[in-house]
């Protein structure tokens, strides 16, 4: 059963052997490989979700970093720039800092998936990681919310057209920087639950 | 296999039977009515440690609350008050929410300790608790910033003594209701390590 996740089995020591069956949810007790070999496919599908709202929270927070920085438009009677908006300058701030945590996460997370072991020693790579999740999570909300709140009290933007062009472009990054902040949560709450599981359980993913 | 220190039997259902088997890392094959009754100890030294975070989350938010709906003052030229001020309304609302909702953990939290048992059925409970928590969490967090951002741009702070004094209880307020969510997020880590206990090993403090 060739698989191109099967390519690097001399580089993956936790992929079962060639001739090893892989079903899906197996339920026979008597083959103890099976059973660690389930696990190790549960942990590898944790892995990619992980990955992927890695992924979407990058997407996110660098678009809100790049519609906020790019946000300054010139009218007739006074230029609008995001620099001159303390709020703004802050969402600038940690949505850069959010989708810098959140490309060194993946490189780390893709280092895993390849090479079958953790940058860190496991415990710590795992605190690491639901810590800066969290962290970064609230960092991303306030941000939000202070943009948010900023973006509110624009005035004058219905007088003229670059006035209403910066207000939109303001509230669309606003709105980026909340969804890069789901996104965070979301697997802030996964890897919770993979370093629980490891400290409860000493396996990152025990269920069966 | 009675033994003295079985005594709460009636009154805590979810103990094991003797016949039971016992959770993951069991080391002590003898004695399992003994185990079991330090993991119980361990439970509920976790539930009195939420239940003073609920209390301490309680304090902060109830007085953060009342301080910003007791922030009017009237000086000669004008008059300061909460309510014209958009942000400290939606800090009032939230604090106040946050409030009672810890209020009625903490009487729920109380009378498991005392009966034993949870208001709704366990795991309910525990998902309950910890996903109210969350999202509590992020309320007050964004309140706070919502707060501090508007605190932040009060003008004319500095032009009487009124003025300046609904400047000070302003601040007072937000820092409170930035006091509220920090011990509200700490409940909500030892909450979500609770479910997650629950849910990997079927009990909420299966470490010896």
């Amino acid at each position: 059963m060739p698989s191109p996740l099967r390519n690097g089995d001399a580089a993956h020591p936790r992929l079962p052997s060639p001739a090893a069956p892989t079903p899906l949810h197996h339920h026979n007790h008597n083959y103890p490989s099976f059973r660690s070999t389930v696990s190790e496919q549960k942990i590898r599908r944790l892995n990619l979700l992980i990955l992927l709202l890695r992924l979407a929270a990058f997407c996110f927070s660098l678009s809100a970093a790049v519609f906020t920085a790019a946000n300054s438009s010139r009218s007739a009677s006074s230029p609008y720039s995001w620099l001159s908006v303390d709020s703004f300058r802050v969402m600038f701030a940690a949505n850069a800092i959010v989708a810098v945590y959140s490309l060194l996460e993946m490189c780390a997370s893709i280092r895993e998936i390849l090479h079958g072991a953790t940058l860190l020693p496991e415990p710590m790579q795992l605190w690491f990681d639901f810590a800066h999740d969290q962290l970064f999570a609230y960092l991303a909300l306030s941000a939000g919310v202070a943009g948010a709140t900023a973006a509110r009290g624009l005035s004058g933007c219905t007088a003229d057209k670059p006035a209403a062009s910066f207000c939109v472009q303001a509230y669309i990054s606003v709105a980026l920087g909340f969804a890069g902040f789901a996104f965070l949560a979301l697997s802030a709450l996964v890897s919770g639950f993979r370093v629980a599981s490891f400290v409860l359980t000493g396996s990152r993913f025990p269920l069966q």
